[in-house]
């Protein structure tokens, strides 16, 4: 019954950090989406913003550890007693940078949907966790086709969840 | 004599950096100074305030980039455009995160003091910017034994540079 309730748990969260990534898509960015949970609860949600920001470096993960910082500041909490409790759900496998900054900040646990062959730095093309000996557990593949697809999505130049003009004019022909 | 004039300017902008990293040794923190270079001047300085902000991602880079990106901002300039022109001072070699944010941001070259056999990225833990084939170019060892010492002294617990009250009161025994 346990394993039963985790993956049930572990399926509502990455269903929230894949509407994440869907948001992404329809704003015309790279689709990853993240939750961080503490506590078994939402602590900070995000998506990438790269476009938006014009700053190659404001991935989902890096955005939920700024929300984390500014809640932390506001309730005078010490985000170093913070990060170690939480567990991270985000649709692809983040990168080196995201996966050492996570490193660094003694998170708990990173669960991923899909690899990242050309940018993953959780064993794709570096296995940033390994080689600095982090201590934080990986749990991979869960609901990684529905990541794959939303990226698949995005690189086709294909929305389908967004209700675009194009969308309903082809319905309406 | 372009050589010459070459090692001047490194030495310059490198001596701009320690004297960030003596701030930050001055201030209580890990004593990594930082400055990038954007046609032949300084754009953004900055050091370690991981201490500080409680935040262990608060590096020197971290913090010249986000310098860089709120002049971008209030100049309305476009930092994809400015970032590949970008030459970086750093006192200490840069540890993964920062070694791919900045491949990420597709910085021009970087210049570093004193290795870090601990979380270098540069090649001494791990070598992102060739697993990522980042193309970068990495410059180290430019005053490197000042940059060790700075870190020497922070790690013994003795600050030579703050004209603090006890190497006052040692002075006038």
């Amino acid at each position: 019954m346990d394993s039963i309730a985790s993956t049930e748990i572990s399926d509502q969260w990455m269903e929230a950090a894949l509407n994440q990534a869907k948001d992404a898509l329809n704003s015309g960015e790279v689709p990853v989406g993240c939750v961080f949970i503490y506590k078994g609860a939402i602590l900070a949600s995000g998506r990438n913003t790269v476009n938006e920001t014009r700053n190659a470096t404001r991935h989902a993960e890096m955005n939920c550890v700024d929300q984390v910082l500014k809640r932390c500041q506001d309730k005078k909490l010490n985000p170093m007693h913070i990060f170690p409790e939480i567990i991270i759900y985000v649709t692809v496998e983040p990168c080196g940078m995201c996966a050492d900054a996570l490193g660094q900040l003694e998170v708990k646990q990173i669960v991923f949907g899909c690899s990242n062959d050309r940018f993953g730095g959780c064993g794709s093309v570096v296995d940033v966790p390994k080689m600095y000996s982090y201590p934080y557990n990986i749990i991979k593949g869960i609901r990684a086709d529905e990541a794959i697809g939303l990226l698949k999505d995005f690189y086709k130049g294909e929305n389908p969840n967004a209700p675009s003009d194009k969308a309903k004019r082809k319905k309406t022909q």
